[in-house]
């Protein structure tokens, strides 16, 4: 199938959870799905035979970060991020736009684009929308997303209507950089868009209609997980999700903890990325079957069971609460990766057992058995 | 064959390297052998399958560091160093000797024991030659040291007479109280003595003859490395492997560099532990066929080969140097793993050839060869 393709391999009877299947250029992808985040060209503390062997089908990478370090330069001489950090399946990386809101100093916006300081060194930057495609075919990366001004929150409305009017025009302009280029490396690249208009309703429906319109092979819903209340995600999602073409796979930005998943799931989300999964790993959190489990506590110095009885990650298979809770104490760096594992194979469970539920048409009930366990 | 067996393999017609095979409960050990050190309980950075990835045959750990924590009760619950760490192959433990005279603070000594303090919360402790056996008992290690002065550099004769036959008594004293125990996890555990004598031939000649007659199934040769000039080093070995019997393994504690390994064996050594594979990588220096690579110099910024052609390792086999050039830059904390793999990689495939040398009889080409390639 062309490159590009999604097909709905099932819908719930209940709910908008439907399961997929998305082509790209380094394989297919089958939805839902969770994207471990690799910002600097590795998913911190973790090889790419590691993404393989947890079962990550794709990852998300940084525009932004790459573009600072190592530089677009270093990046082609590489032949693109696949090569360089030796991974072959999809990736799909963020356009920077977020991470100038987020990271960058001494912002300066106008129509035309972002001026920023980089928050590395220093160095004056200007990113433009037809810059973030360049930088993201530098990267080769399997997904592309438009260049967006990531709408800050709590916001007015007035603002929220012209950043997202802003992101509007960015996007068609960067569909039209998109389509007058051609890849660098020989396979073909998507273009996803991004909806924003913060947490009004009229916006994110004039958002969404007129990016639909522009016409993209997947939408995201950005602008989310902001600092909102977890109300203001979902209802966003609820008047989104809607407004877009059901033959197109839909991406919600920086969402989410594993309970978040299942409600965006129902509200007819297919892709998925977040810190969380592996920065709360590094900071000894793990989320197991039966909810959240601090390895620094002293109520695991001397148990000798696995994080989770019922994960079947090397972290699980292979070392003790006891033993974890040690190299926290002891600071050896080991169990950084040991957690990020975990939670990692955790994270791509979870899609899958969210996925097999939608098709046995059984989403509703395995939500409810999963968040009883789970404990939310 | 029972535990303990040393068996002389091959011997070089030209010098005192030999090849040969160490029986323990945990696995038979080929000799010539470099020893990981996985301090308290973890090889820095590495998992245990990667230990066993890499061809890692024995790991050493320590047990002046298990001892201060998790601590000997948390060691007897888990079963034991092997189950804790999950390490089914055999481990050394240092006695704690060494550690108390490098890391404690505050140490008295006397010929009962050592008073120390723990350099992680200042608790204070008294080590006796009892005691250590004790605490290596509780590990579980297949090969316990035994408990011993370090004798600091630079000393004077009267000081490293005086405490040469302080590690004798304690040595008397180490086997009895072994020889009175029994294993607590039901695999026999092993006990080598450790000859001292500092710079001073006499003493080293001394230590090593008293050492034999009291008879252990190993000797160390202790006190290296603590600061003395290279020609020291073999100098001591020089005048104790001939005075250690030829059917017992002989090990030179905490040596060494690649190109040591050659001089050590031979001089008849057999065992090898040192830190600086794992400590340097995560320096960013790579030990390569062709000498040492400090992958944090900007001249690997763009270069796109392994950190070492010849090499087979999973750091080699996957990346480059400009990519574990970018994660330094990057600060992300997996490169510190990688260059800890291939470093240890290299140290035990560096044994390996060594060995075959020996084998057939090669050895003084086989170590020119290296060494001029190696440009020591």
């Amino acid at each position: 199938m062309p490159i590009g393709t999604f097909e709905v391999k099932q819908k719930s009877s209940e709910c908008a959870a439907r399961s997929g299947k998305l082509v790209t250029a380094h394989g297919s992808i089958t939805t839902p799905v969770f994207m471990p985040v690799g910002t600097q060209a590795t998913v911190k503390t973790v090889s790419s035979e590691e993404l393989r062997l947890v079962g990550s089908q794709i990852i998300l990478s940084n525009a932004y970060h790459l573009y600072l370090r190592p530089g677009m330069e270093i990046m082609e001489a590489a032949g693109g991020l696949h090569k360089f950090m030796s991974w072959d399946k999809p990736i799909l990386t963020d356009s920077g736009g977020f991470q100038i809101f987020s990271l960058a100093t001494l912002r300066r916006i106008n129509s035309e684009g972002v001026e920023f300081r980089s928050h590395i060194d220093g160095s004056k930057h200007f990113f433009t929308p037809e810059k973030a495609v360049e930088v993201q075919r530098k990267i080769g990366s399997d997904i592309m997303m438009c260049f967006d001004e990531c709408t800050p929150y709590p916001c007015t409305h007035d603002y929220a209507d012209r950043s997202m009017k802003l992101s509007l025009e960015w996007a068609l302009r960067c569909k039209k950089a998109f389509m007058e280029g051609s890849p660098l490396y020989g396979h073909e690249q998507l273009l996803f868009a991004i909806v924003q208009g913060s947490v009004f309703r009229d916006l994110r429906r004039e958002s969404a209609e007129r990016t639909v319109e522009i016409d993209f092979p997947g939408y995201a819903i950005g602008g989310l997980s902001v600092g909102e209340p977890k109300e203001e995600i979902l209802s966003a999602l609820d008047v989104v999700t809607p407004l877009l073409p059901e033959s197109k796979p839909r991406y919600a930005m920086g969402i989410g903890m594993p309970e978040d998943l299942w409600e965006c799931v129902e509200r007819g989300v297919d892709m998925f990325d977040c810190v969380m999964p592996t920065r709360n790993g590094r900071n000894g959190q793990a989320f197991t079957s039966r909810g959240k489990v601090n390895i620094k506590n002293a109520e695991y110095l001397r148990d000798f069971g696995p994080l989770d009885p019922e994960c079947g990650c090397p972290t699980c298979k292979g070392y003790s609460r006891a033993y974890l809770n040690h190299l926290f104490r002891a600071q050896e760096i080991l169990v950084l990766r040991l957690l990020t594992l975990h939670n990692l194979y955790f994270m791509i469970k979870l899609a899958d057992t969210i996925r097999t539920s939608i098709e046995s048409d059984s989403f509703l009930k395995a939500k409810k058995e999963f968040l009883n366990k789970y404990g939310v």
